[in-house]
């Protein structure tokens, strides 16, 4: 499976503009799916809640964008049966709905656990130590849609490389509040409630990850799910795809 | 979109072949991801450790399958350009591959940590207090791919009703963990460790969940993902599907 992406114009006209739609849309939704987290990320940084209130709002406008998208996926396979190329984008799209979804998911629990914890003086200092985690998954999430907008291998693997940082992050994150809980466990489901938000933010950077590996085999035909990073880095370090 | 399952024989013996081979690789990489959970689950009742080793070469007999079983999807997708039901059949299945190899990829995990924590006394009791948790989770693992066999939407809302059990004992093990660190501060890593393996069988749960979310819409071509449970029962109360 190593067809051309079939990305010139179509017989039907009509076929292409579905297809842009379908693109369009997607990124719509991954947009969405930033601003709730942004949303998060600035009401923790300026200590102000209010911003959040809209974030369920945006969650739910997600979802129906999933729904949405799913059945003109469906749709286009029954009625245009496209082939190659065309085939994979909607595969691929379907699943990558999928992933923007259950990122959109973890952004609003985040959401409501700041939303929460902003009320508390010794909480609102815990989960300040989220902010960094949060803006490297933000730009994570950014450079995600892009690479999906232009259809971008490189875009996808720096991606890759961008998520390495976060696990790294995360794995500090976790040491710096087992430390914490252990010097104040009074305060340990405090620390716990700060845990669980770190891990939802590294699950949407898994997300995108699926994505861009969504991206990969849409552009290239090659399925590298269970392959490791090193290697996929270097089969496509030549740009041979 | 309420056609009809297509469940009758088509024009084409090979066709009817190709789907038959699909649900019964699904049902085979499922078994597997139940193989890890129960091998898992029987090693932490029985202090021994010595049936985890196989669980990581499961795991990747279980990502072999979803690769295969998303490629055999994509040739019927492109190749007999199947509509409606089959379509749904198509599009379900390729989700659920997706669901099941995550369900995997947890029961590795707990099973790296069960595997860790065997050797070590305090840790082992401590891990036995997810063995309530696991038995329910497998139990619903099982009752999923049963539904998923025989595509039946009462079982399907009776495993929506099991995750609900699954979320209670959940948050019963959550609340004891946090009563024994702040009790034993210094065992806050273990105790923490522990609350990840219950966090990753949850997970299962959830992909149970989403893999029966699938088997509403294959039957009866409705999108039930965001609809609330309540909604759903109601829905198919009569059988009206």
């Amino acid at each position: 499976m190593n067809e051309e992406l079939n990305i010139g114009p179509h017989i039907s006209r009509q076929f292409d503009a579905e297809l842009d739609e379908i693109r369009s849309r997607v990124l719509k939704m991954g947009s969405l799916v930033e601003t709730q987290l942004i949303k998060t990320l600035d009401a923790l940084r300026e200590d102000d809640g209010s911003g959040i209130k809209g974030v369920s709002k945006l969650d739910r406008k997600v979802n129906k964008l999933e729904v949405q998208i799913d059945e003109e996926c469906t749709q286009i396979l029954a009625m245009r049966q496209p082939a190659a190329g065309d085939l994979r984008m909607i595969i691929a799209t379907s699943k990558s709905v999928r992933d923007l979804e259950r990122a959109g998911d973890e952004a609003e629990r985040v959401a409501n656990m700041v939303k929460q914890a902003l009320t508390n003086e010794m909480q609102r200092k815990l989960y300040k130590g989220l902010l960094g985690l949060g803006e490297l998954v933000a730009q994570l999430l950014k450079s995600t849609l892009d690479a999906y907008a232009r259809m971008d291998i490189p875009g996808a693997l720096q991606n890759m490389r961008l998520d390495q940082d976060i696990d790294e992050e995360y794995s500090r994150l976790v040491i710096r509040q087992v430390e914490l809980m252990k010097k104040n466990p009074d305060n340990v489901a405090d620390s716990l409630d700060v845990l669980w938000a770190a891990r939802s933010m590294e699950r949407i950077g898994d997300h995108c990850i699926n994505i861009c590996e969504n991206i990969i085999y849409l552009v290239s035909g090659d399925d590298v799910r269970h392959a490791k990073f090193k290697d996929i880095e270097e089969q496509y370090a030549g740009g041979g795809y």
